[in-house]
């Protein structure tokens, strides 16, 4: 197959590295009742939270404004969120906390077994659209084994620009073929390839919870399709 | 001490974590015989490359070029070095390998277990002015564990510039002084502590060889001062 000339494989982060629906989830149900509203679903308050997400790009992906960090982002929809469940409340201090539970989000897993064989002949860093402190302090806590922070904030563009795929191949000087783009979403792996990368899906079907629709198969000739980041390595002779 | 509220140590890179005129040098020591110049010395011609750094920066640093990665001034550095040695006969893939030296550094012998203490506690980034691609696949070869790959690329500017150190702060979501710049140059020290950060001096007496007579000791009253990067790790209360 086509993965024979990667040297570095790149990960889409939210879905496909973390459960990203469950980590903001679990900081909710803590949050919630504490402020008064034990009442709501937490699931469905980080839903609500997700979808500011792509139209908070959509601003700087469209010239509007100019490129901001996901942290800033993350911040603003958050308190769009909480007030239109009518907290009011919440300190700067809970505030600056609850942002940070996109720094807190849980690998799937898989995913270190996983990472540690496919580091044995790969560069590994995240492709994501979250900034370097947010991805560095997942890592950290999680000991997600990235040789380097890679994604929107060192190339200031957001998936699915194309510069954002293609300028990060310019940064590990390589060419766009060399570095394979791992994502359980199958628009991303589009874009990547579209910018010359190479590609690999890895289903996440529970990422939007037990009723998900989206992205359950590859739906396009990926150059790898895996299970999960196990077989991955597997597939790629590492096991 | 004024240490007690930083929270990220970035480290100077060459020269400070790693060796890099005996790296340098260890490469020239099998390309110049290959090459018909068996005659020089490489400890001599690793310094000829590195006097060509500060001026290929300077021209990005004065706006009379675009921010350049540290490959490409490194590769025009080289270029000019060979042909006054009448080198001429080498190939593209040996220049590219040969480039890449600075890829293929060596820390200094106390560098590893000093830093996997201190990465208990805090978070650990090169913030040099080598570019991504060079310090991701320099700790990957030598297990450097970063938790990120900072430093001129992500933010477009180079040392000394004031904008180097306080955009890495900003990066990092912390205030200046939360973030401490480890180096054995004063000068490096200085511009980060006038741009806000914590300071901490490593003396690295012979990174200039023998013979080495400037940044033997700390010329400023820094935050710390330590003989390697062990005894900073003790004085932080690490060992």
């Amino acid at each position: 197959m086509a993965m024979q000339q990667v040297k570095a494989l790149v990960f889409d982060t939210f879905g496909t590295v973390v459960d990203w629906r469950s980590g903001i989830a679990r900081e909710f149900a803590a949050f919630l009742p504490a402020h008064g509203r034990a009442d709501l679903d937490p699931f469905a308050v980080a839903d609500s939270w997700r979808r500011l997400y792509q139209p908070g790009m959509e601003e700087c992906r469209s010239g509007r404004r100019p490129f901001t960090r996901l942290d800033v982002l993350h911040r603003e929809s958050l308190e769009k969120v909480l007030k239109e469940i009518g907290i009011t409340d919440a300190s700067e201090g809970d505030l600056d906390h609850l942002n940070r539970a996109w720094h807190r989000l849980d690998p799937w897993p898989d995913v270190l077994l996983g990472l540690s064989r496919l580091r044995r002949k790969y560069f590994l860093a995240p492709l994501s659209n979250g900034n370097i402190a947010l991805l560095a302090n997942m890592a950290k806590r999680a000991m997600i084994p990235w040789d380097a922070i890679l994604g929107a904030e060192p190339v200031q563009a957001y998936k699915p620009q194309r510069e954002c795929y293609t300028r990060t191949a310019e940064v590990l000087a390589m060419e766009p073929h060399e570095v394979c783009l791992v994502a359980a979403h199958n628009d991303d792996l589009r874009a990547a390839r579209m910018a010359g990368l190479s590609t690999a899906f890895v289903a996440r079907p529970t990422e939007h919870g037990p009723g998900q629709t989206k992205n359950l198969t590859a739906e396009d000739p990926w150059d790898a399709v895996a299970t999960d980041f196990v077989d991955l390595a597997k597939q790629l002779g590492l096991d």
